[in-house]
């Protein structure tokens, strides 16, 4: 899937959303009043957007106030490693049909509770790397 | 380590430092001209401090207007995970005393460069969590 000879690999949008829809866990950079937050998260890959559920809290407070979010995810191995980078909005589910699709995604969270909310992603711009780890070149 | 029956344990300092020493791998999210990146990186924990390393470009250039940064990283598995966030000063290492001792830590990156700077990361608050992974509850 990503056969390079350089070092690194700028991905195509196409092969970033194959990683997304291929990865449940990453984290979501939020900034209100000036502070910047950062949280993992499970998350959804589903129709060009991600899908996320959250208990009341911080997160949902800063995406109420600052709905401009980043989002993360990698993935490392002995020889090669890959991430994605989303900058987008974020959106708080609102009406019952909507949490109703969600839901029947099946998402799962880290701490299930009953009070969760949705929270969906539109990425306006997406950007990945894929690197082919070796060693430092010598200096001498 | 993590023995809690609650879904989620705050960690103490000394915990996240066992945690931060045993990984590699996190996210560095640095702000500059109003704009938030992330970047996954390599790091070491070290004398309470992390060190990473890092090719010339936007992460350095950040670095230079504001020090203000984030790290993350975490760990999951199919019935924990955990997540250690970092709010702290980032500073280039200038000093050729400096760089040796750092580059006597055999920190390596994604993408081996000639040019490598090395950044050091100085805590101001660490925060830590840990996760008991379970079912949702119920609605009905």
């Amino acid at each position: 899937m990503f056969e390079h000879d350089d070092p690194v690999l700028e991905l195509t949008d196409e092969q970033c959303w194959k990683l997304l829809t291929n990865t449940r866990h990453g984290r979501i950079v939020l900034t209100a009043a000036g502070e910047t937050d950062i949280f993992p998260i499970n998350y959804l890959a589903h129709n060009n957007l991600l899908m996320m559920r959250s208990a009341p809290g911080t997160k949902l407070a800063e995406i109420a106030i600052n709905e401009n979010v980043l989002f993360e995810t990698d993935g490392i191995s002995s020889d090669e490693a890959w991430s994605v980078v989303i900058k987008g909005t974020a959106r708080i589910l609102q009406s019952g049909e909507e949490i109703a699709a969600a839901e029947s995604l099946g998402l799962k969270t880290w701490i299930p509770t009953l009070k969760d909310f949705y929270i969906e992603v539109k990425p306006t711009r997406i950007t990945g790397r894929h690197f082919i780890l070796g060693q430092q070149p010598e200096r001498f």
